[in-house]
C-alpha cells in the first residue's frame, strides 16, 4: 500500500540530508569532553553544529543549548525561569492552547510552588494581546506563549506580548514555544528580538528525534535542568548527542523555504471544491504547514481510521493529546461549536511531501467524509 | 594514523548492529502517539524496544522509562525519590565519589531543599558498609551507590546496601546508577533484586547517543520528571526516540559477555612487565572493562596527550570530571597517595577492542610513561 503521510507535525520524516550527516557524525564517535583526539573532533563536530543552528535562529552559537527536544527545552525554561523570576511575582500568564509540555510544567509550579496561572484567550486564532496586558497588571515571573499553534498552526503576535511585557514593567521572563514554528513561518526570525528563551525540536523539521535546543537570550540566565557532567555550559549535562545535532544542524541546511504554501493551497483547493460541508479553521496568521478542518457529522477518529486504512495518515489534534479522551483544548480555545470540535483533524505538511500527494489526499478526505456523514 | 580506542568508559564506538538498527527504526518514521498506521507501526518498534532492554536487566517492560540518557535518569530519579520520600527524613547517603550527574542533584537538593547529605567512604575501591549502616540509624529519604564506579570500575555490593536499608526500618528509597556496569559484569543483574531505581545509558553499551533508560521496581512511585503530552506512561513526555531505543536494544543484543576479561588480562600482563612502576588500582571486585593506573612522576594529562599524538586514546579520569582542575574525588576517596594521584589513567576496553591492540597500547603506554618520567 502506497502510503501518503500528512502528519508532519507530531513528526517528520527524518530528511535523507540529516540522516546522512547522523551516520557520518557517528564515525566521530569520541566523547566531546574528553582531551584526546577522538574527543576534540567530536566536540568540533558538535560546535559547528550548533553555529549552523543558531545561525537558522540569527543567534549565536553560544545561546544554543542542545537537549532532547521540546518537551525538555519547555520544562527546563519554564521551571528555571520560574525558580529565577520568582520573587517579582507568582502569576505566569500562559496562552490558552499551549502544548502540554509547557502547560503541564506551569500547572506543576502552581501545585508545587503557588505559582498563580492566568491564560490568555486565543479566540480564533488570536493571542488575546488587551488580557495579557490586563494580567500584567499584576507582578509577574513568566510569560509563556507559543509562537505557531500546534493544532491550528496559528501565529500568534510575539511582538505584541514583548511590547506588553516591556510597558507592564514587570521584568517577567518571556518563553516562547517555537517548536511548530521554527524554519516555518518568517516569524520564526523574531525570536532572538523579543523573546528571553525558544524552544524547537528538531524532529519536526526532518531532523532525527531526541534532539531540541533551547535558546536562551545573551545575558538571559536560568538554572541547569539536568546536572551532572557540566556539558552545554554546565546547563545541560549529559554525554552530548553529537551525531543528533549534526542530523539537526542538516535539516537545518536542507530546508526549503516556501515548500508548504504550494502544498497547502493545492491541498485546501481540491478539498473545499469536493467537500462543501468542509469547515475550515483558518487564523488570520498562519504556519501553511498545518491546516485545521472539520467535517461536522463525522467524528474526528473515524475518519482518521477510514483514512489510515487507505494508507493517508492525518490527525486528529496532535499527538501529544490524542490520546485523551474528549474533545482538544486548543480547538475550544478557538471558539468551534460542539459539531465542529468533535469533527476537527489536522493535516500537516512536509518537505517530503509533493503537489500531487496532496491533492490526491484531499479528494480522498472529501470522499469519506462524505460518505461517514451521518 | 591508525587509532586505538580505549576511552570506552566515556562512550563506546556504536556497535554495527546498533546503527543498523537505528537506521532501520528511522523508516518507521511514526510518532508512537499518533493513532494511524504509521503511529501504530512506531509504537510496536517501541515496545519491542522496551521489551529487550527490560529482557537484558530480568525485569519488566513496563519497569523501563526510556530517557535522554544516564544523566537524566540519574537527575529524575534522586529529586523524584527525594520529593516522595522527604517526610521520611532529610538525609541523603551517597558513597564517595558518585557520577557528577548523581551527587550535583544531590548537592543541589542540600541547597533547594536543605538535604542532609551523608557519603560513606570508598576506600581501596570498596563501600564501606558499616558507615553506611551507622549514618541510617538517622531518618533517610535515599540512598545512592552506583554499581560500578566509573573512574576505577570497583563493583560497590548493593546486596549489603539494600540489606542496610532493610534492616534500618527508614524506608529509603534505593537508587543505583548503573551505567557502568550495566551488562559488564554479573552483579548487574541483582538490581531488579534490590534497587528502587537504577539508571543506565546505551552509548557506553555500543548504542546511540541520546538515549538511556531508568529502571523502575514495579510497585515504586516516582513523580515525572518532564511534563508534557504523557509518554512513557506519564514519566517522561516527549516524542519518543523510537530509532535509538531500537539502537539499545539492538547493542543489548550484540552485547558479548566476558570479551573485557581477555583484553584487560593482556593488556595489564604486558604493562606491568614492561613499566616497573607502574601501580595498578585494583579493586576486589571490579568491572574487566575498567584498568585504573598510575605511573608517579609522570602527570595524566601529559600522558594522555603524548599518547593522543600517537592515535592511542585513554582517560585521565572520567570525561564528564575531564575538565575541572585538579584531582580526582574518586581517585582521592579510593585513597591513592599524591604522586599516585596526579598520574592516575583510566583505560577502557569495549567490544570493538582485539586484543593485539591492547596489547600495542600497552606497550606504547609503557614506553611513553618510562620516557616522561621526570
Amino acid at each position: 500500500m502506497q502510503e501518503i503521510y500528512l502528519d508532519n507535525a507530531a513528526t517528520a520524516k527524518p530528511l535523507p540530508e540529516a540522516v546522512e550527516a547522523f551516520n557520518a557524525a557517528l564515525r566521530e564517535y569520541g566523547n566531546p569532553s574528553s582531551l584526546h583526539g577522538a574527543g576534540i573532533r567530536a566536540k568540533e563536530t558538535l560546535e559547528k553544529a550548533r553555529a549552523e543552528v543558531a545561525n537558522a535562529f540569527g543567534a549565536a552559537a553560544k545561546e544554543i543549548v542542545f537537549t532532547s527536544g521540546g518537551s525538555e527545552s519547555n520544562n527546563h525554561a519554564l521551571r528555571g525561569a520560574f525558580r529565577t523570576h520568582c520573587r517579582r511575582g507568582k502569576q505566569i500568564i500562559i496562552s490558552e492552547g499551549e502544548h502540554p509540555s509547557a502547560e503541564n510544567p506551569v500547572r506543576a509550579l502552581a501545585e508545587e510552588y503557588g505559582a498563580e496561572v492566568t491564560a490568555a484567550p486565543t479566540k480564533g486564532g488570536v493571542l488575546d494581546i488587551n488580557a495579557l496586558r490586563e494580567a500584567l497588571k499584576k507582578p509577574t515571573a513568566l510569560v509563556c506563549v507559543m509562537l505557531a499553534n500546534n493544532e491550528t498552526g496559528a501565529i500568534y503576535d510575539i511582538t505584541a506580548v514583548r511590547e506588553a511585557i516591556d510597558s507592564s514593567g514587570t521584568g517577567a521572563h518571556f518563553h516562547c514555544d517555537a517548536v511548530q514554528a521554527f524554519l516555518k513561518c518568517g516569524e520564526y526570525k523574531k525570536i532572538k528580538l523579543y523573546c528571553d528563551t525558544a524552544s524547537v525540536s528538531a524532529h519536526k523539521i526532518g531532523g532525527v528525534r531526541g534532539v531540541g535546543a533551547l535558546y536562551i537570550k545573551n545575558g538571559v540566565r536560568l538554572p541547569a535542568y539536568i546536572l551532572g557532567g557540566g556539558q552545554e555550559g554546565g546547563l545541560r549535562s549529559g554525554t552530548e548527542n553529537v551525531a543528533g545535532a549534526a542530523a539537526f544542524a542538516a535539516a537545518c541546511r536542507a530546508h526549503k523555504e516556501g515548500a508548504a504554501a504550494n502544498l497547502r493551497k493545492a491541498f485546501t483547493n481540491v478539498l473545499a471544491a469536493e467537500c462543501p460541508f468542509a469547515a475550515f479553521h483558518i487564523p488570520p496568521r498562519h504556519v501553511d504547514s498545518i491546516v485545521s478542518v472539520s467535517f461536522p457529522g463525522v467524528r474526528s477518529e473515524v475518519l482518521l481510521n477510514a483514512l489510515s486504512a487507505e494508507g493517508i495518515y492525518i490527525s486528529a489534534g496532535s499527538a501529544c493529546s490524542a490520546s485523551r479522551k474528549g474533545v482538544s483544548r486548543v480547538m475550544e480555545a478557538f471558539g468551534l461549536p460542539k459539531p465542529e470540535l468533535e469533527s476537527a483533524v489536522r493535516i500537516s505538511f512536509g518537505e517530503e511531501n509533493t503537489e500531487e500527494e496532496c491533492v490526491y489526499a484531499a479528494k480522498r478526505i472529501a470522499e469519506n467524509a462524505k460518505r461517514l456523514k451521518r
